[in-house]
């Protein structure tokens, strides 16, 4: 076949974590700096801040392709070290982020337009990202195959249109970057995914795409039943805003505390050194950076207080909790456990 | 830092094995559709054959960085399905190769010079490839590290040198592709290994540099033992051209075979099916293909003979086994079981 492929000016890094086979993508502006970080995952989240900070990217946007259900999401966590906007699809209906986007929306990085193309199918909140030559297409398009349609209002018949009506409509030499590869590629090209795309390639029809997904019979992802809740917010409704930050103080949290319910809860999101010298009677310990293991525990409670010493890692964890789909949290957002003692509250 | 990064004209696909987490690079010249394929590992050679027949590839070059001591090579098995030429540094002391490179030689594909760097310090064998505005290093420079050296002649201070002599004169903006990255990163820069690799960034000296490597303590890889062998020749002094090809007949196999000791073997490298049809009698069968699980044993043999039914699998059986590093084989180079039952010698 004829081998024509784009070549971007956009810095691109692709990034794996070996435990899932996510490949996660720095893009960067090279005039600017400025970046965008796609599908970045929970564990990697020191390796891709290190490489954020060397390479001095002003990130600019988390993009998610979608809820995952292999691996729990950074995105929190990289908003609260970089001030990145978090990225969804509307359709994905997960709360908690900046930016829900729609069929054909843009963001800007330096000089760049990256378009968003909805691409549902794998799941019904899919989104492809397209710049510079180049599709981040997460799991509708993989190298020869597709993501599986029989979870998360997957379809067969949808994801057959998307792929096949925009994605094939893209130039024949735009780079593909999935989102995953289990036979260790890295990269196609649109090209090559119309002639060789094992599923859809070389012109099958609907039929035939969807009687293949029928028949594959997969095993779930092991870690579905913790990550698609831990990406999700749970849809029920309620505002982050209306308790953090300003409007909640230790003089709030004294009167809660006094009336603290069997279905309430008070964290200490210190460390357990500071902890010990003194807390809230009745406070439970879960330090900054631990609380991602609590979240199903944490679901149990009507209503979960947060504080700290400052508010910082207090709000902090808040965040991360709401993107694993928390919406029982109360955040002391800019005091702490001084102002308790300061106004000579009981101290366990 | 400054974000100056070389956009090569050359297609480059980067391909992974998830078990070793060695990387292997498609080069291809988009005008030409000539290509060179560097590091492929045994395991991939179904994957990597496929890639390059689905993109036109003519494969001029197989290269090889090293001896690795973690996978075991498909070059040999490459060479037999492309025509592709097997290169080693002549330092790595390879036999039955093709070319066996120096410092500063230079390789073609299309309109693309490949300048072969010698680096060696991970083992005295290391060769490095440049072409493009990239360096493909194999484990000489790794991402923000470099490779062990503790072993295959390695040396601290010869690797100090290849890397922050040869490698670091390079222009900044050179894109560096390593053998391996076990942080799930794919490239880096000249100029951000310069600055931030751990090892010999930042101008570490020679002496911190020597320090570190000395206390790595790591422990020796899974399939040294049967990798290095595999990828090594072991350098008896043998020709395999002597009995290749012309020179032994099934005519000759009969005489040897009429005195066959019990230190030799003869080798029917046919299907299974082919074999119970009737063989050479008291040959051992070994299908083309499985050849591999057999390098130990057959070691242990002062004489080896192959044999097929044209010629052709048991040739391409004897080149194999040449590259994994025996050197005790005589093919039957252009005729086979035909001949034989021809000759009305016995059958069993």
């Amino acid at each position: 076949m004829v081998i024509n492929v784009a070549r971007p000016e956009l810095l691109v890094r692709q990034l794996i974590d070996r435990d899932t086979w996510t490949y996660t993508y720095l893009l960067v502006d090279p005039r600017t700096q400025q970046g965008v970080l796609i599908d970045p995952v929970r564990e990697q989240l020191e390796r891709d801040l290190s490489l954020i900070k060397e390479l001095g990217v002003e990130l600019h946007y988390v993009l998610e392709t979608h809820v995952h259900a292999d691996h729990i999401t950074s995105a929190g966590m990289i908003r609260q070290q970089t001030g990145a906007k978090i990225v969804y699809s509307k359709a994905a209906e997960v709360q908690a982020i900046d930016i829900a986007i729609n069929d054909g929306d843009k963001l800007e990085i330096g000089a760049y337009s990256i378009t968003a193309l909805m691409t549902p199918g794998h799941t019904n909140g899919c989104v492809s990202y397209v710049v510079d030559g180049m599709l981040f297409c997460g799991d509708a398009l993989l190298i020869h195959g597709c993501g599986r349609t029989d979870f998360q209002q997957g379809s067969a018949e949808v994801l057959y249109d998307s792929i096949t009506q925009k994605l094939f409509s893209l130039p024949d030499e735009t780079l593909v970057y999935p989102g995953h590869d289990y036979a260790g590629r890295t990269s196609s090209t649109i090209a090559e995914e119309k002639r060789w795309n094992r599923r859809l390639g070389g012109g099958k029809s609907k039929a035939e795409f969807v009687k293949i997904m029928h028949n594959l019979n997969l095993d779930l992802p092991k870690k579905i039943n913790e990550a698609v809740p831990a990406n999700m917010e749970t849809g029920i409704s309620f505002d982050p805003k209306r308790y953090l930050h300003e409007e909640f103080s230790m003089v709030d949290l004294h009167q809660a505390w006094q009336a603290l319910g069997q279905d309430e809860l008070v964290i200490d999101t210190r460390s357990a050194a500071e902890f010990s010298g003194g807390h809230v009677p009745r406070a439970k310990n879960i330090p900054f950076g631990d609380e991602g293991n609590y979240v199903a525990e944490l679901k149990n409670y009507k209503r979960v207080y947060l504080y700290c010493r400052s508010g910082r890692r207090a709000q902090t964890v808040f965040t991360n909790l709401s993107i694993m789909g928390l919406n029982n949290l109360v955040c002391v957002g800019h005091s702490g456990m001084p102002e308790w003692i300061s106004a000579d509250y009981p101290v366990e």
